[in-house]
């Protein structure tokens, strides 16, 4: 936030861009932003619509101008977004960086990679700055308390999915030395495919066995599979649990700092003083 | 309940009416309930078995008439419900105010729309006035804590279905690409709701992807929908569980009225008085 | 266990018998219910087995001499039990009163209806008994946990199901309406066992939505599905943790006999009196 | 680790041996482990290709010749081991030992026995070595919890499986009686495997129910096996909490070492002395 003083060059025209793209607390900066996701919105619709074979007969010259359009408009407002930037090299390396400038280069690339104009779906992802639109702080939070949970989760999940994934290579090796290629487990790759979409319990039926003894294994897959959803539940049941308790704000004590109190809890348990509520909730 | 004044025309039927459509404590009351229930399970049931060719050929006259007769009975009963009520205007624009017009407007509509005589089913959601008759005061408690944590789970869950729905588009459009109209993804919104029936663990298997490169991506979106799970379990658990300990009732303090203590306790961890039983439990 | 004066006739066989088949503390009683276990594992094993053709056809003349040998075995054992029972009347009445009879009658009955024999298998649930067996009075206490937990469940389920239930009907005629008999969805009750099929995310594939319309509302209900069984999960969740901590026996305050103290607390939150392990732990 | 005295020959070059191929502290024991997992995923990768018809096809004599390459080395680094050990007989018994000769059998046995060699996949186990070299001992401690939480659910998820085994062979014999052949309910063994199916919500669709009644019942049972699979959830949830508030070093009394205080607590609640933080954390 800090003006650099070395670029005075039409100090008004970048001030009023940089509060008009980046920031949402003024009208025109929230006009801005809702016209925006709408632009998205309408932009992965149209290339949505456009893969469609019928659609695409009938209206195809409509959509498109309306995907170039949009990526123009995207083009302009990503270099936009570089010259007003406070950081120009900090914002092109950021998240929403990448994602803005990955949002408009398929199309581009559709000149030359037939297909690549599909991939202008990343756009999708910019949705999510509508967070910043509504001011929905409290989701932000939620948010948080989602990613913190999921953050602790991670070493008891990749224990998890080591194990998960040793047995997927195990059980695919079996099923193709027992099913073999007349039931369509014609090699071990395809057989841990088989292994992964049984033990998730999606169960496609494009390959399913056929003989006695796999049928017993398979089984066998299901009811491993069927408990073994439960330990990543559990996992992040008790993370959600823990990072619910964790969050601060709600209850901070005053005297001493501990916070993590009960919603209802009128003395500080740590120091025994008097709890009195945040003003910012 | 106020009585209005200013309609004195038979105010003795209107009493009895209301006393007999409205409340469930009188024997009368209680009687009109109970058939209003059985009614609507037969005439769902009418029109259930309607729809089947074999048994349409055969009791069709039959049916086609129980049909007229309860939407008769329900538009008399809709009517009755209107006049006597304390409050027409409110009760018309009442949840189940809209579900009892729209119980009977369905088979008046087919004598213009062919079929929409099967949206009469949704007689089916006044069912939910069973709670009344049975007097299941303690259902509608455990119905209450149920919405409670459905409700304190939402900004959780809105997050979570944002993310999960623009995984859907990303994938969706990868798998356009990766596979093509060959194996069923022959546009974006049919690779969209291949992803959706994959996330999910359904796997039909109407669409299902033959390549390798479209496996592999598919056995990655089974592994993250496996995993994903648990997550809008871990939020309702929580959320369950906290709904569940703020219940009131239980053990409400008498001298300064907090609740939410535990199952056990003895004294009140607010003001520090005997906790007393609830005469009401 | 109060020994009835008024049959004096061979009281010392009634009550040898008696032990024998009753009790599993003596070594005889021990023998009679281990060689009972297997001999119902080898009765069903041996009805399983003759389902199948193949087997059927090779081996049939065995397996039916099998068949009668055990139901033979069975009859012989339920009559002693209604025998040499303290009170037969409550025996013949009691759970597993009538499953041992439902374990002999569907054999006698195959003389007049074709395929009665395969309800013989009724007879797996005889095997629950090995858990006196083996003493597992730790498994049983665990199944008490168990059964409580979804004993206090019950009523947040039963709103739960009937929800899912309206869900169903309603979905399943919108469904009838918008696809119609062409893909599979030619009559209401067809199209709810659908419903069944997608929201419990089983997912056959024998019907699966073909329009563009059905599909969008097939999507919405897997997502809703999916969102769903979350309830059940988190309801037992909480349940579960709940039957856990009030599970008595555990550390029960001699004093005040109050129980659900923490697992390593050594002061009665309650009376505020050392807390003593009981001997049966 | 105490050096045995009695084998005097060449003691420098089996400790050299022993720290390289044991310990993964030094420089050269660390590459050792590093070389070895990569040679594992190889020779696994290897296996998997050679599955595939097309790249045997062409690749053949290469993969042939790698997966008797990958044999001769973790023969020799499984002989090595025996060598020196400082017990060989304890690590030829221990899992590893096992599980190293496993690896390594399946390729000789190929001479004899066709597809032996795909056994060799067990070489994947070997992997899970993979948290010594990291020195994830954060790991470890995360699987210790995991495997603690799973232990003691044990009793529990016995009393479930078998009541759910009950239930697939009653299901099972019923569906039989109820679809026969037609539909693919050929025998009760087959049934009992569409029950599986369906109670852990697979449904690969291979085998479906076509009567009315067979349906209804099938719709039960998905309904069953919906709720079913909240209990697992629960319990492991239940048990994940439990063992993670057991897991010691985070708050243990100096005064009486008791520990599983609660995250914030400052006073030990089983001597009342203060509690410190202990210095590994």
């Amino acid at each position: 936030m800090t003006h650099s003083d070395n670029k005075p060059e039409t100090p008004g025209l970048r001030r009023l861009m940089h509060e008009v793209i980046f920031e949402a607390e003024t009208p025109s900066g929230k006009l801005f932003d809702v016209l925006l996701l709408w632009a998205i919105v309408l932009s992965v619709g149209a290339v949505a619509l456009e893969s469609v074979a019928e659609i695409r007969a009938e209206y195809g010259k409509l959509l498109y101008a309306t995907e170039w359009f949009f990526t123009v408009v995207f083009t302009v407002e990503y270099v936009s977004r570089v010259y007003c930037s406070d950081s120009p090299r900090r914002y092109v390396l950021s998240f929403f960086g990448i994602i803005d400038l990955l949002a408009v280069i398929p199309t581009y690339l559709s000149f030359f990679v037939l297909g690549s104009q599909y991939l202008t779906v990343v756009r999708v992802i910019r949705l999510l700055r509508v967070f910043r639109v509504l001011k929905m702080t409290r989701y932000l939070g939620e948010a948080e308390v989602l990613m913190e949970a999921l953050r602790a989760s991670k070493p008891k999940i990749t224990v998890f999915l080591g194990s998960v994934l040793s047995v997927v290579v195990v059980i695919g090796s079996l099923m193709h030395i027992i099913e073999g290629p007349e039931h369509g487990f014609s090699n071990i790759p395809v057989s841990m495919y088989w292994a992964i979409v049984t033990l998730t319990t999606v169960g496609y039926g494009d390959i399913a066995p056929g003989t006695v003894l796999g049928r017993t294994l398979a089984a066998a897959v299901m009811i491993l599979g069927y408990g073994v959803i439960a330990v990543p539940t559990g996992i992040v049941s008790v993370e959600l649990h823990k990072a619910a308790e964790r969050m601060p704000s709600k209850s901070r004590c005053r005297s001493c700092g501990v916070d993590g109190h009960r919603a209802h809890a009128v003395w500080c348990y740590n120091c025994g003083s008097r709890l009195t509520k945040d003003s910012n909730e």
